[in-house]
Order: structure tokens, then C-alpha cells, then sequence
């Protein structure tokens, strides 16, 4: 079958293969330890879950507006304005399900074919997906790695900026890096937004997933809230991946030709799901703190372990639930050049199962170091404590020959 | 704020403000017979509710793949086989969150720019949006009103095949206007899709909703099964039009790329949603049983008060839960040309809430006859009476002045 050229540019998230390796290696009765899930392994909190079977057994399982209900649209901009400082209502908010369907919803908007887009890599690897499908230039930013953390390299950013630059797409609380903009970071990149008239995409899918300090948004910079859209999802904060719900937040305008795009789309996000969503807001926030807590604890428990390990690089991330490691030294002393090769090596010598940064974008001739991605969101500690060991056993092994 | 230009060229389901002018009217104090929605005023079957939340109860609500969890491919595969005799496997079967994502996502993978696709007037509006909004040229092809009922206009349909055409619409029983094909007609179709070396759509929404005969499918004649997207949902067969489940059912190739459009777009279709949709498959069939034969009487009914009212013109359709009405001679006799004037006008004089011809695309410029669309999927037959009783009255006191 001869397809239309459109679909020779469309990209996809290779991280589902590394799922598959990791079960079809389990399959075998190997133990598999595995760090490559971005997604949780605790349930979704019973009182959303109990709120959503309320809502079925009422009814509400017919169609709801394109844009989404009206109630979860205000409960919606009322957190927002809480965390962010903002003043939008429901009018700003339009349902999605899900935190991925505002990616393609924002460029849609904003991006003409032939214009160029700022986006980060290694990063979310839909965002280079879509500004190839939909005929746009796509121009990734990078990082610096410092001593202690990973950095916004704003002088190679500024060199990217064209006549043609007709948006940004920013990821603070990134992954998979885990990066934080400092406060003066992130002044420098709305400056440059207004300056160049930028319309922004703020995905802050791990908002809500910042340790040791609060989060803080672009959107809430004088003169961001007219150019941006922000990306929001019940998925991580909530443990609700599997339920497909989230919303794009920003200027009335933008927010009308989204709730368009959702009408031919899709016609609405799920109807339970959505009254369910107004429980996960407005419910105790005791959960999701337990939830942080837990998190950081698995963080930090991974951080102890990798530290004094040879041949790799470990810093400690401020949010997500991801940790980036620097692996150059330590594939360099097994011969391995190749990502899938050291990917499947450790799986097949450990059973540790990850990502490397090969599913994150496609890595730039420039890139002379290697890294691969741990999450710590689908393991609990004592796995932790026996994947990373043996991890850390083999590269010592390695170093030690 | 500027927007990119393909923005201009998505079309909407205007039908939606019909709903927002019957609830301002109904605020107001006035009884609204709703004969707008093409939603079934019934709970899901109690099975289908208890088993979606027995699965939020075990956890249910984690990522899933994106094209679906195998075993709801599996059994939408077994059930099309069953209803149309062909051999597909889970391969052939992508989840989709509804009917509506399979229409764009057929058309990205099939036509490209300036290409001309071929799609029913009057007909479901995505179809000319999504061909606009891709850079396609839209090609509606038209239907002739017989003694008693609608059909195909077989030889304005030739009329439009050129060299350009790639792709065909085809939504056999039809919204808004009921029509079914004759297996000749069906086949004529398969013959010129297969000598013409056309993909198609074939929308089967309404498959399930066909009274008096058993409903057939292109995707069953010889050659057809090769070119043919099937789009399928649980919304009307199942009443679950707000929990967004359906399917795109065709050749592995084309399917996997639809995989791929799923992985970009949504993640995934709501995971505990999907187990649901199996249940619903294998379950009871009396509850549709139930259900069509529910909508028939209601069809009856409209068509006993409607059959002797004088200025318009009505036929039985065999399927959907639509009746599209010639309303030439009412408008006339009222003075009235516009179609918003009168639908407005009626809900004032009636409390009759319905849509026009013009939700279903752009009329063309030779149509010199003018529909409504009476849906009866939202109104029971009390309200039926009622509601057309005042419908017609006042339509005779028009006649009789």
C-alpha cells in the first residue's frame, strides 16, 4: 500500500519496544527489573476511583461538550490559579484526554509549514514527532552537564533563533533529564519569548513532581499568560495514566480552536472520567503527597546506590521521576559503542530494563557522551536496592577485570 | 492572535448549537421536545457498568498499548467476523477513543494534498472538515429523493471520479439520512472503488441500527477488504456514545500506521474503557435486541403523526434513528428561506428542537429542496406524540389560513 508522504514524517515513542524486550525476557523466567516504565505502580487514589463508579451508576455515560463539562473546566482553572498565580477561567481550559493530544493541538495552531520550533533534547520525543508531521522545522535545544546537574545551554539556544522561529516548546521539570529552571533561567527564556513573539507550549506534566522546593511556572511571568498554552495531566499526579485525562490551558482564542480541533476529533474526553477528575482535584491532597514522598524516597535510594559506582555519572534531579546517567565511561570499558547494544547487554548480564537517550530525540552528531534513563516509578525500594545492585556489581565487575 | 492557515480550513459539527438554543429555551420555562440528539436517552446496559467498574477496582488504570489491549482487538476481530464473514485477526483491529478519530486518520494515511476524496452530501461534517483541513479537495457526492425513499445519485457519482480521486467516504446506513444500499448499488460502488484503485472508508456507525433487514457491509464483497478502513463504535449499538470506544478495522499495513498516529496523538484509549468494550461484545445481546426494536417503534410513531401532515414530505428509512424530511413546501407556505430561521421558528411555535440539512455539510448550490434531520434517539414516544402533534398542528393551521 502506498501511503501519503505526510506519514513518512511522523515519529513515534520507541520506549513501548523496550517494554516488550523487558517482557519477553521475563517470559523466559529471568527477573526483570524494570526501570523503563514512566508510569506508576500504585493505583489511583480510591476516592477518584470511587467517585468514578458513582458516576456511571447515574448515568453519565452519554456525550459531553467538545470542550469538556463546565465543572471540571472551573475546577480545573481554579487549581491552576491556586498553584500558578494566574487568573483564567473556565473559558481558558479545554479537556483532553490526556496530557499528549495538547502537543499536536498547539502546533496545529500556531505552526505553519516551514516554520521552526524550538523544542529540547533529549526530550519527549512526540514533540519532534509532530513538528515533523505537520510540516514544521524542527530545531532542538540541548544541555549542558555541569558537576552537579544538567543545565539549559542558553548560548546554543539563542543561536537557534531565526526570522523563521515562530514558537517554543519548554518542558520544565523535563524528561527525561529531570531539569529545573532556575528563576533567572526561566526570566531569560520569557524574555526572549516576548521579544520574538513566541507562542509557547508549558508542559508541565511533572508539575506537580518537584522535591524539595515549589514549582514554578513561565505562565505565571508577566506578559507569558498571552502566549502560552500549558500543557496539564491528571496522569502522574494523580496515578491516573490509564484514565486519558488532562487539559490545554491559555488565551480564550487558542483554547476556542483547540475545543474545534476536539470536535472533529474526538468529539469529547470520556464523560465518568471527567466528573471523576473534579473529585482528583478537589479531593485531599494527603495522597499525592504520599505519593512525592514516595517517589523521593525511591530517588534517593537509587542515588545511594549509583553514586560510588565506576564508570557512570549520577546527579541528584529535583523532580520528575527519572534519573539521567552519564554510562560513556562504563560502555566505553565493555566495547559497546551501540545504545541497544549496552541496552540489551545490561538486561540480558542484570536484568536491569531502561531507556537510553536514544528514545528521547534523535541524538545530534555533536553528542560525544552516552546516557541512559532510570525510572524510578514502576519499582519499589527493595527492587531498587537488588536491580541497581547487581547493576552496579557488573560495571564494578568490568572495571575490575 | 494570528493562526496557522490550515486553522481556516477545519470545519465544525455546528448540531452543537442546536443543543445550546433548545437548553436557552427550555431555561426560559418553555417544554422542549428534543428531536436534535443523536444520543440514546437510555443507560448503558447494567452489565457493561458493573464489569467497567469491577476493572477500576483491580487497577485497571495504567498505560495500555496504543493501538489496544490485545484482547479487546481479539474480540472486535471475532465480532466482525461474525457480522460480516471475513477473517480478520487482532492485527487487523486498532482501538480508537470513538468513531470520529478513524476518520482523520484514515485520510492522513491516504491522501495527500490536492488529492480528491469522494464523501456523501448531505452527510456527517467531519468527513468535508477532516478532507479540507488535510489539504484535500472534497468531492460530495449527492442522493436523488424518490417515491419513498432516498438514494444514491449513482450517475452524478461517476460524474466526479477523475484521475485525482484517491479515496472514498462511504457511510452505508447513512446520518442524516437513513439510506441503505441495494446490493447491486453496493456492488456498482466496489467496482469502481477496485477499478479505480481508491482506499475507503467505510463508516459503520449505525451498522447495528437496521430494522427489517440484516445489515450488510462492502468490506464483505471480493476485493474490498484489501482497500477498506472499517470504522467501528460501541457509542450507538451499546448506548456508550460518552465513553468514547470504537475501532478502525482494516489491512495490517495501513493499521499499524494508525497504530502509529495513536501512539502520537492519545497514548492510549482509557485502559479500564477497553476492558469494559469486551464485555459489551460478548455480553447478552438482548439489551440491542431490546434497543432496536425500542428506536423502531419510536420511528413508527414519528412517521404515523408525520405521514399525513401537509407541506412535507416523509419516507420510512431502514435504518440509523433518523428521519430526514423535504420541509420545501412548509418553509414556503411560512414565507420562511433560511434554514436557522426556521429551525429557530418552529422550536418557538412547537418546542420542536431538530437539525437542518445544513449540519451536514455544505449544501450545494443545485439543491432546490429543503430537509430537516428528526432524530428520535433522544425522545420517548409520549413526548414523540406530543411534541410532532404540536409540530404538525401548527404546520396545518399554516396550510389552512
Amino acid at each position: 500500500m502506498k501511503f501519503a508522504q505526510r506519514m513518512s514524517r511522523l515519529g513515534t515513542e520507541t520506549a513501548y519496544a523496550v517494554a516488550g524486550d523487558a517482557a519477553a525476557y521475563a517470559e523466559k523466567g529471568h527477573t526483570v527489573y524494570p526501570f523503563h516504565l514512566g508510569d506508576i505502580n500504585r493505583p489511583t487514589p480510591p476516592h477518584i476511583t470511587s467517585a468514578c463508579k458513582k458516576y456511571l451508576d447515574e448515568g453519565k455515560t452519554g456525550y459531553c461538550p467538545a470542550a469538556g463539562i463546565k465543572p471540571l473546566r472551573e475546577a480545573m482553572a481554579e487549581e491552576i490559579n491556586r498553584t500558578h498565580g494566574t487568573d483564567y477561567t473556565w473559558e481558558n481550559v479545554s479537556i483532553q484526554s490526556g496530557g499528549k493530544p495538547t502537543i499536536g493541538k498547539f502546533l496545529m495552531n500556531v505552526m505553519e509549514e516551514g516554520d521552526e520550533v524550538l523544542y529540547p533534547t533529549p526530550g519527549y520525543p512526540i514533540y519532534e514527532s509532530q513538528i515533523n508531521f505537520f510540516g514544521g522545522i524542527p530545531k532542538p535545544y540541548i544541555y549542558r552537564e555541569e558537576k552537579d546537574e544538567f543545565v539549559m545551554d542558553m548560548d546554543y539556544f539563542q543561536s537557534l533563533i531565526s526570522s523563521q522561529t515562530t514558537a517554543l516548546i519548554y518542558n520544565n521539570y523535563q524528561n527525561p533529564m529531570g531539569v529545573c529552571s532556575s528563576s533567572e533561567e526561566m526570566q531569560k527564556i520569557a524574555d526572549l519569548a516576548i521579544k520574538n513573539d513566541w507562542m509557547v507550549l508549558s508542559d508541565e506534566a511533572y508539575f506537580d513532581l518537584v522535591y524539595d522546593e515549589t514549582p514554578r511556572s513561565i505562565v505565571s511571568l508577566p506578559g507569558m499568560k498571552e502566549r502560552t498554552v500549558l500543557l496539564s495531566t491528571f496522569s502522574k499526579k494523580y496515578a491516573m495514566t490509564g484514565w486519558r485525562l488532562g487539559a490545554a490551558i491559555g488565551p480564550k482564542d487558542i483554547i476556542e480552536k483547540i475545543n474545534k480541533i476536539n470536535t472533529n476529533d474526538e468529539a469529547c474526553t470520556t464523560h465518568f472520567v471527567q466528573w471523576a477528575g473534579i473529585d482528583a482535584l478537589k479531593g485531599d491532597e494527603k495522597y499525592c503527597q504520599q505519593l512525592r514522598k514516595l517517589l523521593q524516597k525511591r530517588r534517593d535510594a537509587c542515588l545511594e546506590i549509583l553514586r560510588d559506582c565506576p564508570g557512570i555519572i549520577v546527579h541528584k534531579p529535583k523532580s520528575t521521576f527519572y534519573l539521567f546517567v552519564n554510562v560513556t565511561q562504563a560502555m566505553e570499558k565493555m566495547n559497546i559503542d551501540s545504545y541497544e547494544t549496552f541496552r540489551l547487554h545490561m538486561l540480558e548480564k542484570t536484568g536491569v530494563s531502561f531507556c537510553t537517550r536514544e528514545h528521547f530525540g534523535s541524538p545530534l552528531p555533536s553528542e560525544n557522551q552516552k546516557y541512559i534513563r532510570l525510572a524510578y516509578s514502576g519499582i519499589d525500594v527493595p527492587q531498587i536496592h537488588e536491580g541497581l545492585g547487581k547493576f552496579k556489581a557488573y560495571i564494578q565487575s568490568c572495571f575490575s577485570e
